[in-house]
């Protein structure tokens, strides 16, 4: 790499010229660095811009600066250094260099509620909620990579709204899944679904959304962030939805937006049933909220077509989350979000202030990927292997869990919620297991207030079986520990 | 593709169990169908789960679901129909299936206060802040894409903070330029430079944000959207900075942070002095306002190494935002922020709310174009060909310009601001240029309040030569028609 080492760098200063606009004259540089040494704001000691950099700023024939240096050197007010350029005279008085100036107060920055919670390396992530890498198609999506260079090459802009065929695959996929009214109109590409959300919060005109609770710590931070209030509906995923306590919670805190992830909602891997996501639309046209729904795992799994959603039951003013990060690749960072006709300029105008527009070469990437038939492909063998591996997480949980321990049953989906008895102090038993290589995630910032569950996701979907065996047998033996 | 046309969603229900968390039953199966068929929830005709299905999902044994289908249907709640699976009975009573809810409202959420303002196609742009595509690496780009294909590649994750080597090397061309303290730790890769502006919006603790009047649109906007007041101060690229009357309005508006685009300034083309970037540095340190300078231009163009700049004068507490997408490739959407170690984890913290991480393959490339040193060598052809571009338009001005027409010389950077008498109204003109394919972009949102200048961006970066020429000649005859 060619780097080359800076001298001090020139003072800037701007030649006032007498007829602004036009051509700067000889006289116009002396008259100006006159007043501007005789004033301090060029200090002594300080370098002067290059000739050939002033006359080229100023549109100059050749020698107009040098001839205004040359004067002020026989002035003594410029002094020329060999090799080094022209420099404010030092004259009598100490030579001043352009200091740096210490410490501009940088304190009014505020620290975002944010924790990471990074399982430490070489242990084993539990809790994680991504798939398996080795189940995702690298080889596939680096052929479809070489593929677009191939074709296009680079392009060189953006599209706010997304890469027009890459909308066009996504609304075609909708459509055949139940959402017949989408077209690529509808659909905002965003980085992975957290922009989605992002894009979201920052159109609501009220300040409160209702969110599961628990529900994933990245929405919930996101809208409180945004200085949005939430009210929290609790969700017991071995008893279902409260419809009626969610009702009372919603009429006393008028939430703009419902946000729900409706199949294997994360943390507890609940899906709402037919009859929940029908009382929730319900509720939804009589007390006046939106809903956006994040569907971030319904085509991971098998029977993904016929899963009940709020989007294919409650219509386009229903807005649609999803992404492909968990089922493509996480790096490619493409996810998007569905809506009207009507909300999608404010939606796209959000996201233009976030980030303008995404890079290009990761979603066309997802574009040659769809329009080959790469994904429903892939995805069926990803049923398949995680449909497995589900089976084995129930067999082995119900061979080493302790009496008490209880888990919710997804039917799939990356993770599912282990719920152990109040005895078992969590943050004891997260200590004890990463004695021994393995990490759960503490999920307090996903509850609103007290967590009324007490336990920690296992995914089943991140850890090849042999892995999550050890892990499992692990965990059953620390918390038998525990209880003892 | 492979697309499959759905059947009717199946309805979801939960089997309750005697015992949670173990092994489901043929009772708690038939016990749960009846309830909830009996109180309405599975209504007739709805459509049940797949056998197959179920089993997957509650991790139960070949036929335990079979068994409760059957012995529901030998009760007559629920029938089989051929080839489509399981039913709730119609019975008696009239067939109903899930009906699509119309209408949840989606009112609650409110159009962003953004308007589009791309030229319409076919015509001119000549207020682009972009530079002309093809000066731009893409081939080379291309040719390191593919290179990190066949040496990574498709990383499976991204890192939060950007890729580790690009860090790295972004981290030594800053020292190299004179930021002697920036390490790796201090460099957050984001979605252009408008993701960098965002995140900082996002951590600011108090309420106020001071800019530069007139400012980058995108920038300004950004922080209204997040509910902050502005406070504007007041930019004559024809005068300077008032520095008096900016610490006036300072002093009243106690802003926590200023935005600054101190070389090339987004409208005005206008480069701060030295003087008065100390100035503002000490004024900054009086008056307790955080500083961040936003850096688009100065490697752009000749002489970019001497600029001097908040940066390089003021130390580590001044954030340092900066792109590639002018310079690089507008479709990678890579920038970044530098800023110290105590306000990195709050900024680090803001982005993965944002968009957790940005895609790696964007930023894999950029890395590998700057490891393998072509930066330097592209920023060099870059600068010499926008310089004779850049002189070439100021020769074009003084030819076609009417009388009382002035310009900014900024001395490079992508455009000049080129300011009218007050007597020709800008909208008409605008009107007159685009019936002759001329557009240029109106600033009023870059202004606080009534704008004080009088004129439009003229971009000698994106046009080529020709176009420019011709660009200008039309400008000249419009406003002289404008006038007369």
């Amino acid at each position: 790499m060619i780097l080359r080492m800076p001298r001090a760098p020139y003072v800037r200063f701007h030649v006032r010229a007498a007829d602004p606009g036009r051509r700067t004259s000889v006289q116009d540089i002396v008259t100006t660095l006159v007043e501007d040494i005789g004033d301090g704001r060029l200090p002594p000691g300080a370098r002067l811009p290059p000739i050939r950099l002033l006359e080229q700023q100023l549109g100059l024939s050749k020698n107009t600066v040098q001839v205004a240096y040359d004067e002020l050197v026989a002035r003594g007010l410029l002094e020329t250094r060999e090799r080094e350029g022209v420099y404010v005279a030092t004259a009598a008085r100490a030579i001043g260099t352009i200091r740096p100036i210490a410490k501009p107060p940088a304190a009014r920055l505020r620290p975002a509620a944010l924790s990471t919670q990074s399982p430490p390396p070489g242990t084993v992530a539990l809790s994680s909620v991504f798939v398996d890498p080795a189940l995702l198609p690298r080889e596939r999506l680096a052929e479809c990579a070489r593929s677009v260079l191939h074709g296009h090459g680079l392009e060189a802009f953006y599209e706010p709204q997304g890469y027009g065929p890459l909308r066009e695959l996504i609304a075609e996929r909708l459509r055949a899944r139940g959402m017949t009214d989408v077209r690529a109109a509808n659909v905002l590409v965003t980085t992975g679904s957290q922009q989605a959300i992002d894009v979201l919060a920052r159109t609501l005109s009220e300040r409160r959304v209702a969110v599961e609770s628990p529900v994933y710590w990245g929405a919930r931070l996101l809208f409180e962030s945004h200085g949005l209030a939430t009210t929290g509906l609790m969700l017991d995923p071995f008893a279902g939805v409260p419809l009626d306590e969610w009702e009372k919670r919603i009429v006393s805190g008028r939430p703009a937006l419902l946000y729900a992830i409706t199949s294997y909602q994360n943390p507890t891997g609940y899906s709402y049933t037919s009859h929940e996501l029908e009382a929730i639309l319900t509720m939804s046209e009589r007390l006046g909220f939106a809903i956006a729904e994040d569907d971030w795992g319904s085509d991971m799994l098998s029977g993904s077509e016929y899963r009940p959603m709020l989007r294919t039951l409650g219509g386009p003013n229903v807005v649609y989350i999803n992404s492909f990060t968990k089922k493509l690749l996480p790096s490619l960072r493409v996810g998007y979000l569905v809506a009207g006709d009507e909300l999608m300029p404010a939606l796209l105008s959000a996201k233009r202030l976030a980030t303008l527009g995404n890079a290009w070469i990761s979603e066309a990437i997802v574009a040659e990927f769809l329009g080959r038939g790469y994904y429903d492909t892939h995805l069926l063998a990803l049923q398949r292997e995680l449909d497995e591996r589900y089976t084995r997480c129930l067999e082995l949980l119900r061979v080493c869990m302790p009496e008490g321990v209880r888990w919710t049953t997804p039917g799939g989906g990356p993770t599912l919620w282990l719920e152990l008895p109040k005895a078992v102090a969590l943050d004891r038993l997260g200590a004890r297991l990463r004695d021994r290589g393995v990490s759960i995630e503490s999920t307090t910032n996903a509850f609103e207030g007290e967590p009324h569950l007490h336990g920690f996701r296992v995914s089943y979907a991140f850890l090849p079986p042999e892995t999550l065996e050890r892990a499992v047998e692990i965990v059953g033996t620390a918390i038998a520990e525990e209880r003892s």
